[in-house]
């Protein structure tokens, strides 16, 4: 199932940039992994934030929320989640 | 270039529901030829809404511009559109 | 997997009163048939307004949409609809 | 008397990781509790977020105020209330 | 209990002025018996707005939806419902 | 002349506790004052908030400004004022 | 006292314009009567909008609401009303 | 030409007390000039509020804008500003 | 002096087409007017949505609002103004 | 292509006023050699408010998102894009 989920991240005022550099790292490899695995199957940036706006392709709530609450930026992040169904004039392929 | 784009549909008050039958159809059918182009690349209900998450691949802001308001639904959408960049986390495939 | 809908019901305004009471029949059935199946788990008003907290129990986006967008009433409703994960701290019971 | 509650929590910024934790800790023990007793009857998380939806049986609009406002984490909850009436289409059973 | 309730009242565009007379007169009439009756124990208009501030003392939710969806009024109101507790620096006599 | 006021309380994060304890003691013999002058006429808790709403009985906005401005919280509190009126349906007695 | 208010005119869709004319017309006649009287101390237009600022000196919250509610244009307005208080750093003669 | 201007301020929460009541103290003594200039042509408190609503009688929005830039709250204030004309009922002594 | 407008359009929904097209032709006819005139500076159309963004160039609020409440379609638009100043940082060409 | 761009500038509390200084000093030179390319075409001030208007021309949105998000001051901005497409009134001078 598909999930629109948009993410905006705040950045820690406090923290050093050497940290913080590290989480974004984590969190780059973390993305491309789940990329990979085909679950974050769609990764964009939102011009001119720093947001971006993703689809996840999971098998329930539970495991999306596993995924979105164990990024290493979460804690830096606002989340909104929408479900996405199929609409009715969408073709097969798409 | 991609453009995330929302559409909530608003249903005319006043029309009779023939007429508004008829712009849906042909409002299906505009979006499946703009997707078999390759230009409205993703179509989604939003679960639970009359609305749309769709992202579209087009030359420039005016090609976005006819296009959206060129669908039979316009006069009974309200539209939100954001430029996409490319994520420095999404892979080349993705 | 649980969804949270909240639903706010604005009647038309100039449909005759009983039409719309027929179609708040209609929904009635459908919703008592859904709580019987398992499908509408719980159904709340909010007090003082024209408005339900419901929490249904369906196994993808798209049986929801089907279920919400089927409802008599849909056409004159604004649905909000969270996807539920489950709680660390509820007990296995709850 | 049922009342809703949604929580949001925003964790202090300065506060030390084990503090935090040992707050968490309380918070989940306290949670438990009042799940035991009936009280707290429904717990669940908004998927991607830090909140949950809850659901309180209580005898009053005291009663309530002193369980929410006596939670380890009330200091960093944003908490919204609404109290539920029956609806009258809700089966008796559910 | 006392529950804050707020009412914005817009009244029907297309209802002829003797109807919606009499529809505020009964309103009115409703309104005093509950004040007689000590159930609606706070009325007041927020100057310059057709809207009122009223404080309700009843026994549950239930009473309270029943009264304020019975309001001739009701139709034509946006209600917002705010349950009180008791101030830990009220005086008894408040 | 009554005024509708609601004071939401954000604490300060850096203050320490005993410092912030006395701001509330203070606060609470301030409060008791005014009510027993006929002042400070309501004070109500908002269920689960930090949050009150109250009703004032002064000659004036400036005596009203006067002491809301000079309450021991008020630099760590929202407030929002609205002048209320006599509402045609309110019984004398009200 | 002063009170700050704020309306937005909204003209109504079906009345005759001819109707809508003479109310407007009304409305000027007792907006400069209240002028003349030195109750309506200001009224400034918003720059591109069909609103006005205006300012009220009456001696309390029923007779502004008695003014505001009685204007002709009234029903057709959304308005907000703030109470003003003298500065500390106004001169005397402002 | 005339600007409604509203101001709120928000004092700077690490600052010692006696460098925000010297900033205080300067920001009265340029307000009184401007006042005694007629460039600050009106200035209230809004009641309860650390905010007040001002009207300006300058000859450009540069100089406006060189005006509430150089207060020494501007750093710590929230500004919105509306451009007023003249309204067709006003009276010319208003 | 320059001034950002935001016009949003709403037609009306029972008004004739022709009717309306008559007065988009006249909206347009004005708009060019108003351009060659160089009073009307820039002038965009939002991506995606019936409005526009647009800078006037005048020498007075009062003029803006002539021009603006003067257009064909005002009635149908929802209008923002803001004033604007030159940028420290613009060079003198732009 | 055309962009519209909002920048409100929020100075971050805890940097040393040197060294933000500095940043805007860099911004400045940043913005201006952007002028002089023609990439960054209008930049006004809002009057009142540490914020711009800006409008750039680039070839792409990932164009438009390397610059804005290499803006010295980008850290400490919150920045709105709207892409703007031609105006069918629009003059081809304008």
């Amino acid at each position: 199932m598909l999930y629109h989920v948009r993410m905006d991240v705040h950045p820690p005022v406090h923290m050093p940039a050497a940290e913080f550099d590290a989480l974004k790292l984590a969190e780059r490899e973390m993305a491309q992994a789940l990329q990979r695995r085909g679950v974050w199957v769609h990764l964009w940036r939102i011009a001119g934030q720093y947001s971006n706006i993703s689809v996840f392709d999971v098998g329930s709530h539970d495991e999306l929320h596993d995924i979105l609450s164990g990024l290493p930026l979460f804690p830096f992040m606002a989340v909104a989640v929408m479900p996405l169904a199929r609409h009715p004039s969408a073709l097969d392929v798409a």
